[in-house]
């Protein structure tokens, strides 16, 4: 792609380093960009250079957050004996718009995946031990993807947590509320068939 | 939607105002700025200044330029007696894309739409007309889009031109190469058929 000026194909082709975004979308947005008032232009590029100079990794549960301690962990309010694993800051995003979760967070960066050569240790699993011994942590929850690295993570986490006498839980795999059954993948299905469970349970979910 | 940290939410916001991102897209975007290197970042939001700040507009065609005078406008070896409408600067970008063009650009700005409240006094028409009378322009070509409002926009420019004696072409309307006949829709087939060609002039494109 040819383009008329030299500015706008740097724009492009910054845009476009982002996955997800091709060379025609990114002219989209840099066109965009262009018929945008002025503030927005520099509101867009202080914030890319705040959040990425400024943001910092909390010390306890290593989500983002703007202040050393991260605003749930810091939370007086949430309780400090349940602590729930998750791969990514994502998932405790998605997580604390449930409102249905008050225990604390592990951010563990990522699965085990040989593939990619990630192993346990890049991931956050000492900071999870120390924690674990040194705080009373009565209850971990295995909150990753349904994936079969992240089942792998779970089952090496597993191993050390049962080692320091701790409840371990995972998240209910079913079908998705609202799927009809038909549509099921089998895998789900039979996962479903085998964790059923009395049905009194499910009636406080509603 | 909540956030761990104000300046993820900032960015978060920010990027979500393009249209086309939602907050989960502009999420993830931002989460992988986090990931690229400082460079990146730093990068991204100068380009988006600098494109901002720096860019003119041709006084001769319209199309964004780092110059006064866009390249295509300046080079000595197109063709100055062809002039060719289009609506947008990204029309400018795909018709330069068949290398087939040797002719100027004149960028309107858009069509004319009374829904959006954009009139013949909104576009570069009165420029056009002193460009197509100054210079020695022998064909103009309507190369809009193929909506009622691009119809009537090269009506309006048609009645103008007429006068003035030009040659006026239009953009063949046919099937798309590589479209199965039985998938074209009605409209586009019933034009194709009015304005069926002799068949050795077909031959020519290939």
């Amino acid at each position: 792609m040819e383009f008329p000026s030299k500015l706008l194909e740097n724009l492009v082709y910054n845009i476009s380093q982002l996955s997800g975004i091709g060379k025609r979308s990114a002219l989209r947005i840099a066109l965009e960009i262009l018929r945008k008032p002025r503030e927005y232009s520099r509101d867009l590029a202080e914030s890319i250079i705040d959040f990425k100079t400024q943001i910092k990794y909390c010390s306890k549960c290593h989500n983002i957050s703007d202040k050393e301690i991260c605003d749930i962990c810091s939370n007086e309010k949430r309780d400090k004996s349940i602590l729930c694993i998750v791969e990514d800051i994502r998932d405790v995003i998605a997580i604390e718009n449930t409102n249905l979760y008050n225990g604390l967070y592990h951010v563990l960066g990522g699965v085990i995946s040989p593939i990619e050569g990630i192993g346990p240790e890049d991931l956050k699993i000492s900071s999870l031990e120390n924690k674990v011994t040194s705080e009373k942590v009565n209850e971990v929850i295995f909150a990753l993807s349904a994936t079969i690295e992240a089942d792998t993570t779970s089952f090496y986490l597993f191993k050390i947590l049962n080692k320091l006498n701790i409840k371990v839980t995972v998240l209910a795999r079913g079908i998705p509320i609202g799927d009809q059954l038909e549509y099921t993948d089998e895998v789900t299905l039979a996962r479903s068939i085998q964790n059923r469970r009395p049905y009194e349970n499910n009636i406080s979910k509603y």
